[in-house]
């Protein structure tokens, strides 16, 4: 379900870089390809020739051929083509000279029955919800097996009651509706798909009271505004809808009844009514042209400007007249989930595992949405399969992952992760994870000890429509296209900054469950999108739109493999910690202007509302009034934070000295190297994070009011986003606490043989 | 025609510093009335009573009587009704003891006679070009004496074209066009109304070879994106039309045979052909429902996000397939057209006119444009003659003049400026305009040197809708929704600054040509918009949404009278040239920001084509390339302005120094006062501005390119944004000297007696 990074990169490209390289610096070589960190000299150019074999058994007929077969029908979790992709899958695995198994979990599954959702005041309309058959796209046609729109996860519920248009149903619209004296309270809430994840607009509106709620596809973000509609172009047209989970991820994914434990066969479960994930409140998914009857009859306050949409209506905010009868129900089954898991034995270090993973389920036909990552994935895993073939195995084990369950909430990895805790604590040196890919721009996130890594391998990699390396081709667009912030930025000299993971993908059991290093790599940028979860996500669309010819395909699997590669085959396993304290320093900086812009933006409303200027400004014959329960915002101690930094920073570099020492060398001990992947375990505190024990990680989370969206340092960041100030100190404290511990436990390696 | 500051001001409360006020300072006083400037304390007491007693006599219920009367029925220059109205007008005037004439001229104005658009590919549409009769507006059902809608001074022409969306048809759109290789050249183009005054798009679409033009009203502007539609709100309902004049005005104003001279009988007039004000393609407005069409037709590139209006179609940019007829033929008449001039002779000085005035010409009903700016002139008159009447005459000499044909092109007040140019030159000291106002915030613009009286004014007058002066009203709406740059500016102990005059309105010949200090003031910002130029501007849409009750009429006939008065009686002319110089500072600074905006821009484009970053950045699978003609922009010599403005600050800070001791004193020679009014007359030259010999003022002019957008220090800005670059420190040292040769007319006041 990975989505954020294409979203976000086709609004504008100027934006990508939230969500991949925040920071580009120079290209670090120019003719003569440097060497791999971790390696020796030497070592490292056989390396790279190692890598140039890869890359030349990268074939994009592949690619195409497994799609078609992957993509022929749908394919969700439980589907027979599901099942029949896994024996795909396995099959295809041991011929390229794996150890394959089948990892099954019973989990629960909740499959719509009813969907109702009918307009009953001042006129009937009854939404067709059903996505049209368009000419050329066979795959359209097929209804067998295909999942209508719906969200994954709502609970059960009929409910009748006025709209009220909460725009994208983040927390800074209830803050605005408030100001306006609307109540969501005893209503249904209807948002915009956009700006948070979608887990989120249901969630939010169940906690202000409202008693349903409907997610809409606006045209202005992915729509006709944004594009030719499909069959035209890739955007949605008006019967296009956007399935997908809304469990509440932020806090926990995986299975609803097996928190914290692998769904077993005879795994304890909570009862359905404990699991804490589900809705509150019934909650369905309609087209822009499902919505445009329901919006076009409410009335109310006419929205301000941010919140206006393209359909052809004055949007107003209702409550009402616009009355409206949600009705979902669901059978809520047990169903049996396989996850493909693939094994090669590494030479030297078997017990030291590089995992690489990306989903098999799709919503419905799923070609972007997994399968082009996975057709990528396969093509990695075949070549490396060749490679060890031909007698250049890999020196640590590498274990391809295929997840069942992705959608409906990351359930396949969270499972198979909780299951095997134990082990994967012990064993994994890292998580490599893809998703849905297309043209374009190479996008990279991950825990930044793997920055300079990804740097390193996305100035290696060749762009397939110019002649210059990936990395090259995403400063240009950031010089092009970027902010001046980000442009100053790229002028400084030091990698390009990879994006902090939130979630809304496979690596989050991996790295914010159990702290494995994780990362993320897609293209995108260029493919036109509003397929996204859509009956339309079909090969048709995806090789006329996406990457027609797979040549992005072919890119990730290079970009990917030789990621794997060095991992596998470093003397010193490729981290470099002298790139996370850099970041980390940022993110401080991050909070404290955070609190600050806070400070003094609640001194400047406090004042206005003091001199009336909120009354004077605005018009007297309209309802909005001036922002509510302003909070005076206290200083807070940071020296904790920023000393931990700074200790931080001289251990970081103190360490990478000595490992470039040794990978000189040309062989390190395998404690050293074992020390070095546990390293971001220790980022990890078994107490997990405010509300949310799941989420252990102390540096990276996904927003619990953004769902996908990441907050580093989310102990003390949420703290101030929620405006919950008597706890900051303390979680600055906390906090500060795991990066002094870091820092010794950094020093430890150090001062170590 | 008066519409910028409203357009701007409703769009974002945010914008409207960029249209009135540009900075704003705290409230000179608390509880106390302030000293009028110019009077001494005693006789500043006298004149605030005088006029509280002035106020005490405005009446809301006489405003809308004149209103329903003058709007009753179409009045366009030349109209039945609008003959009716002069003779009310005059009828009036005469009642309430004022000498009046009605002073007539002979004017080509251009009737329509065929309007035809036409979709002729890929299939036929034929555009209505005609406006619905909406229930509950009795007016729109009027058709006898209706304007269709036109854009008067089109030229004649019939051509068949493919289409070209060119966005707002302003010139960075052309820029964009051409690194999408699209040309318009042989096309017909089709832009939205905004950004620029109309005039300028046909111009620049001929400019760029386009042999036909179509301006339409997007709703994202002023439709349905906007707010309700009339009738159930004030926008602009599918139907609706802007007309509006397209004659080249930043050419020349008035009558277009007759530039620099006044259209009398018999005049020596230009041959139709010879009259360069006229377009040099036909052009025709539409409404949204005839554009939707058309637009929907375009193939091609789809349109960056930017160009994006709120149609429910995915923009393209053609051109074609779309190919589109366009026929407008006009009756070329000349009529005679009849300003109304309403004179009060002055006790202590007739000779120094105080002229204030508002046209009385509408495209059609005009309730809003231009009745409700006049209705509130009209109050105003009243109440001075009935002062007058009681023995309170003003000191010196009032002239209200209401305008005819100011729509198609500024023609009623132009013309009788250059028919009373010399004695205008002698004895005018200041003229204040008003046009079509509303609900809201005051806007003030003017001449620098009459700022800090309406900032005077702004401080004593109560907003009707709040309890505060409409100077804190305006001032807290910057608090609330203004820039941080306007926030900071607010803090600063100064005036409100006011914004300066481009064109738009009757105040062009006053100012522009013959250097006479001029004002412009209105309200608005809170009423509705959408009417403007349509069938819908009637009564009943104003008093509904525009100006409920006219309580802002009286506001603004509240303002516009005690300038009027302050002008009238003090004893030193109420001038004050530190505001003057320090805007002009602002100026320099601005102009000297562009050049190096424009120096970085082309330094950093020229580098990035140089590193191929755009060739790497873009979409290789579309057209848009990397910026073409880069033109590098060397450093300017500004010392020359920098200098006449430090000379200025210091003239400016002895001579109102001065003007405070000789105010103080009670008295002031008619010789002093007359060297006053006529300093504005030093910031002309009789050799104009370049390609325009007829705009004459050297610190203020309407845009060449932009129309009605102001341009400050026009010879030196224009040609940086023009990149006449070779020109650039030639116009600098012009514009210097004008400067000079003004503090030098500044210091020689100071140093008499």
């Amino acid at each position: 379900m990975n989505r954020v990074c294409n979203q976000l990169a086709l609004k504008s490209i100027g934006i990508v870089a939230l969500c991949a390289f925040a920071v580009c610096g120079p290209t670090a070589f120019a003719g003569e390809p440097e060497s791999p960190i971790g390696f020796s000299e030497d070592a490292g150019q056989q390396q790279l020739a190692l890598e140039d074999d890869y890359k030349s058994r990268l074939n994009a007929k592949d690619l195409d051929q497994w799609m078609q077969e992957l993509a022929r029908h749908p394919h969700h979790a439980g589907s027979p083509h599901s099942r029949a992709n896994v024996e795909m899958l396995v099959k295809l695995f041991r011929e390229w000279g794996y150890t394959t198994e089948v990892a099954s979990y019973e989990v629960l599954l909740p499959k719509p029955i009813d969907r109702i959702v009918e307009l009953i005041e001042p006129e009937y309309y009854s939404a067709g919800l059903q996505e049209d058959i368009v000419e050329g796209d066979e795959s359209s046609s097929q209804r067998a097996d295909v999942l209508p729109p719906f969200n994954a996860f709502s609970i059960d519920g009929d409910v009748t009651a006025e709209l009220v248009y909460v725009n994208y149903g983040i927390p800074e619209d209830y803050e605005l509706l408030e100001r306006y004296g609307i109540d969501v309270k005893g209503k249904i809430a209807i948002a915009r798909y956009g700006k948070s994840w979608r887990g989120i607009k249901p969630k939010l509106a169940a906690e202000h009271g409202a008693i349903g709620a409907l997610i809409y596809s606006d045209p202005a973000d992915d729509g006709y505004a944004a594009g030719d509609v499909y069959p035209e172009g890739p955007f949605k047209n008006d019967s296009g809808v956007q399935r997908g989970s809304v469990v509440d991820m932020p806090t926990y994914p995986g299975d609803v009844l097996t928190p914290g434990r692998g769904a077993t066969k005879n795994a304890k479960r909570l009862k359905r009514k404990d699991a804490v994930t589900i809705t509150r409140i019934p909650v369905l998914p309609i087209s822009y042209r499902d919505a445009l009857p329901l919006l076009g009859a409410l009335g109310g306050e006419v929205v301000p400007a941010e919140w206006r949409g393209a359909l052809p209506i004055t949007y107003h905010m209702g409550p009402g007249p616009a009355k409206v009868r949600l009705k979902a129900s669901f059978e809520w089954e047990m169903i049996t989930i396989e996850n493909v898991i693939a094994r090669m034995q590494g030479t030297t270090y078997p017990d030291q595992w590089i995992i690489r993973g990306n989903h098999h389920d799709g919503w419905n036909h799923g070609a972007g949405d997994p399968i082009s990552g996975l057709v990528a994935m396969m093509a990695e895993a075949k070549a490396i399969g060749e490679l060890a073939a031909e007698g250049k195995p890999p020196m640590r084990s590498i274990v391809f992952a295929a997840w069942d369950a992705e959608e409906p909430g990351l359930i396949g990895s969270t499972e198979w992760v909780e299951d095997n805790a134990t082990v994967l604590k012990d064993k994994a040196v890292a998580y490599l994870n893809t998703d849905g890919s297309g043209r374009g721009f190479v996008f990279m996130g991950g825990s930044h000890t793997l920055e300079h890594l990804f740097n390193q391998v996305a100035r290696t990699v060749i762009d397939p429509q110019t002649s210059v390396s990936v990395s090259d081709r995403y400063r240009a667009s950031v010089n092009v296209n970027g902010t001046q912030a980000q442009k100053n930025e790229l002028k400084a000299s030091k990698d390009l900054r990879i994006s902090p993971l939130g979630s809304g993908s496979d690596y989050t059991p991996f790295l914010q469950h159990l702290g494995i290093a994780s990362g993320n790599i897609a293209f995108g940028g260029e493919s036109g999108h509003g397929s996204y979860h859509t009956l339309y996500d079909t090969y048709e669309h995806f090789s006329r739109f996406r990457d027609p010819g797979m040549a992005y395909g072919v890119a990730l699997a290079d970009v990917t493999g030789r990621v794997t590669l060095r991992l596998a085959n470093a003397a010193v396993l490729p981290f470099r910690f002298t790139n996370l304290a850099d970041n980390l320093k940022t993110y401080v900086e991050e909070i404290e202007n955070l609190a600050d812009t806070q400070r003094s933006d609640a001194v400047s409303d406090a004042k206005l509302k003091k001199d009336k200027a909120f009354d004077l400004a605005l018009d007297p014959t309209r309802p909005l009034t001036a922002p509510q329960n302003l909070t005076a915002v206290p200083y807070f101690n940071f020296a904790p934070l920023k000393n931990a930094i700074v200790r931080l920073e001289t251990a970081a570099s103190d360490l990478d000295e000595k490992l470039a020492d040794v990978a000189q060398d040309g062989e390190a001990s395998e404690a050293l190297n074992r020390k070095l992947y546990l390293s971001e375990r220790q980022l990890t505190s078994p107490a997990g994070l405010p509300q949310r024990e799941w989420y252990r990680h102390q540096v990276y989370a996904p927003g619990f009011y953004t769902g996908y969206g990441v907050k580093t340092l989310p102990r003390v960041r949420e703290a101030i986003e929620a405006k919950d100030y008597a706890g900051v100190d303390d979680q600055i404290q906390i906090t500060a606490q795991v990066l002094e511990a870091f820092a010794d436990y950094l020093n430890g390696i150090s001062r170590s043989d």
